[in-house]
């Protein structure tokens, strides 16, 4: 019996396909996925209706799929991120039920745990054999690390794998083992690879972000947690990057030998590991081609799962090993409360993503943000929505000075010690409002369109309704 | 809270060790393993009883555990494989219940479909950081591939890694993630590296045993199989390990350029791949310190879980794409049924491993045995216990020529085209009674002592009561 099926749709039908299904996709395609719109057509074209999609991470590149969402071939979501207009279509309340956001931790607990139940996963694989041994380390596709995919295809009924580049049996560098692999479906292309591995910023040469980014690593130089075995994350952003820059220089000169690197892996973060700086780098998901040929040739770099990624139910996982991260905010308020799900206008353009997993995780949990963006003030008495919660932030990061959470005396002290320009953030919170103006109140719809689950699975917030006009 | 536990005993205490609990091991260590001893000697000291000791292999080193038997510590025995003392004393009828003989196949389809249910899985770990990454392939008791223990690590309840050798947080190239850990415990010594990685033996100078070697080379090369992309598998006997090489000659002269060798990895499978015979291994075990060093180097040579190995649950496994595998045998019969569990008096030494698996996956399932043995005939009426049911046995090979199964005549005709020594088996049978005369039937004891079960969960066959004089 071969797993090669001539179609998306043909293999959907094989998986015993039906109304109320839950679907499951992972984002290591990015921006430049074609996997979930082909599937979400045969979908439609099989008149499939009230699909749950279960997506590691939704963008602008999935738009196609809102008209599925009008009518009535989906009517939910559950995803840790939705960008573009998806966030905005989520928003506009164009989905029959509340959306669900989960951290990329709290996802691979919850299917493991059985509250999200994937009847088929779909799985995007740059390479595969015929038996769905697969990877995203080679083919003309390639996106790296597959590690959001993995508790998909582990604990899904049926796991469909779809690749643009099928090799001889068997790809021995496989990701997801054919053990968990239904299906194999080859189609002409999964995904434009501008779209897949784009995402990484240049360093900024902003010098408010420059600014931003050196108090950053200076913060982490008088932290206390800067010596050997240190272990460190950051986003792809342009200040964190510079951030990054400015953490190499110090750890060469300090002669630190850190341990490991975590989280989405840029070209900054490889020329760490190779540099020197950090003995590892723990990979689950790939931002840039230099990342994806890292995770290919160098055995310093390790794909894993999100499970070991960031889950709060696995029997230990690597955020909680973390030192130092340096992440990023819309919103940030008084409690140091951050809002990465919602823009200035309320509409949801994010997702935590693994925000609040590696907040909770780190030893020293810093945000990085302009003071003001857009000309509106970073700091607000509440933000529109918690994505990560005060208690777990130590440090706000801006061009202006520095805010440490009360809950941080120690940290107040090193850094005012060191001579930081540690500021209370009410202070920061007025020079913001003198700067800008105290910003207008939002005005939400009253329909939920999303809860906001935290990594724990209690309610962290909910999203009203906010149409564009 | 760290996983870290001081001694085995504690660690098992903290799992909540009990009455009547289902312990599981794994045998990469094989006949140099110390942990099994070890926690077996705590589960005594700590007074627990009636446990079922769930291991993928036991071997001679094991004997110690006889008297945890005799006094009711241990009351089941669930395995793949009961070598040396241990087989003789589950023939003696030591145990209180009947020990239960599954293949390395069946044995992960049982774990993950829950008729095998694992309280606590101790890992002997080669290596491992404190958060219990663990892998085989690195420090002074290495033994290469973990592949038996994946599924344990992935089902049982609670998890305890026992290494000889931790190392810093993260072990990047671990096999076992930390996710599925619960305990670390680190002893003096989990084993003795020479009956690690002994079990190789040279390839025979007798020259019956090359001739045998021949013929099974001859016939894979006339089988029509044979050609690019060819699989095959053989164990570590010397004469098989001769076929190997006969093979290797064939393959190089011929330029045949084959896919992958699966199974118990030797360093003449090694030797094959370094020689371009074969593009890959696939490595569930290794049996010596070549392949070891060679799955620590080689990105061609790569571990397997025991579900990918032969799981006739998975999705798909390796064992079902293999063309030729030549195995042992300690009785055939006019059937092609094959024994491998007990000896000529009818005592347990040793068990199925994989060899049910991959007869029943591979094309050309080829028993490469020495016609008489201590004077008795290979060949029988009826085998003292199926091992291998004869319908997926295509070829016997002897020193006197060569019976095909009836069942495979296209196999027959092709073997005789090459002018092979094609004979009936009973031809064989009749030569080695006439050599070394018609063999006593065995007196075997009423009490039933152990089930075989073939892997599809059917009962294969009871092995009876046999004590020794």
């Amino acid at each position: 019996m071969s797993k090669l099926t001539a179609s998306i749709k043909d293999a959907l039908v094989s998986a015993g396909v039906r109304d109320g299904m839950t679907l499951s996709f992972h984002h290591h395609l990015r921006n430049g996925d074609a996997v979930l719109v082909m599937t979400v057509t045969a979908l439609r074209e099989l008149g499939i209706r009230d699909i749950t999609l279960s997506a590691s991470a939704l963008f602008q590149v999935h738009a196609p799929i809102i008209a599925a969402m009008e009518d009535g071939t989906i009517t939910g979501i559950e995803t840790g991120y939705a960008g573009g207009d998806m966030g905005a279509a989520i928003s506009a309340g164009k989905l029959q039920r509340k959306a669900v956001f989960r951290s990329h931790g709290h996802r691979p607990a919850d299917i493991e745990g059985g509250k999200i139940h994937i009847d088929i996963a779909v799985i995007a694989a740059p390479t595969s054999d015929p038996e769905g041994n697969c990877s995203g380390k080679y083919g003309r596709s390639a996106c790296g690390s597959l590690g959001y995919a993995m508790p998909d295809a582990q604990f899904a009924d049926r796991v469909i794998v779809v690749t643009d580049n099928l090799v001889d049996y068997p790809l021995v560098d496989f990701s997801i083992p054919e053990t968990q692999v239904d299906y194999v479906v080859t189609v002409d292309s999964i995904g434009d690879p501008r779209g897949i591995v784009s995402s990484t910023t240049r360093i900024t040469r902003d010098p408010v972000g420059l600014r931003i980014a050196k108090y950053a690593a200076d913060s982490i130089l008088h932290s206390g947690l800067l010596k050997d075995g240190f272990s460190f994350q950051t986003g792809a952003g342009g200040a964190t990057l510079a951030a990054a820059m400015y953490l190499k220089e110090i750890m060469l000169k300090k002669e630190v030998h850190g341990s490991f690197c975590m989280g989405g892996i840029t070209g900054y973060l490889v020329d760490m590991l190779e540099s020197g700086c950090f003995e590892s780098l723990m990979d689950v998901q790939c931002f840039d081609l230099t990342a994806v040929e890292s995770l290919r040739k160098n055995p310093g770099h390790r794909e894993v799962s999100a499970t070991q990624y960031a889950s709060p139910t696995a029997k230990s996982c690597i955020a909680d090993r973390l030192d130092a991260v340096i992440l990023g905010a819309t919103e940030i308020d008084t409690d140091f409360n951050v809002n990465v799900h919602t823009d200035s206008r309320g509409v949801i353009m994010g997702g935590s993503g693994g925000h609040s997993d590696v907040a909770a995780g780190a030893k020293l949990t810093i945000i990085a943000a302009p003071l003001i963006r857009a000309r509106l003030p970073l700091i607000v008495d509440r933000v529109n929505c918690i994505s990560t919660p005060g208690s777990t932030v130590d440090l706000l990061v801006t061009q202006y000075g520095m805010a440490v959470n009360p809950l941080n005396r120690e940290l107040e002290q090193r850094l005012r010690d060191a001579k930081l320009p540690v500021v209370d953030i009410r202070e920061l919170q007025a020079r913001a409002e003198n700067l800008s103006g105290r910003p207008q109140p939002l005005i939400m719809g009253d329909r939920v369109v999303a809860d906001v689950l935290y990594r724990d699975g209690s309610l962290l917030d909910q999203i009203r309704m906010k149409e564009l006009l």
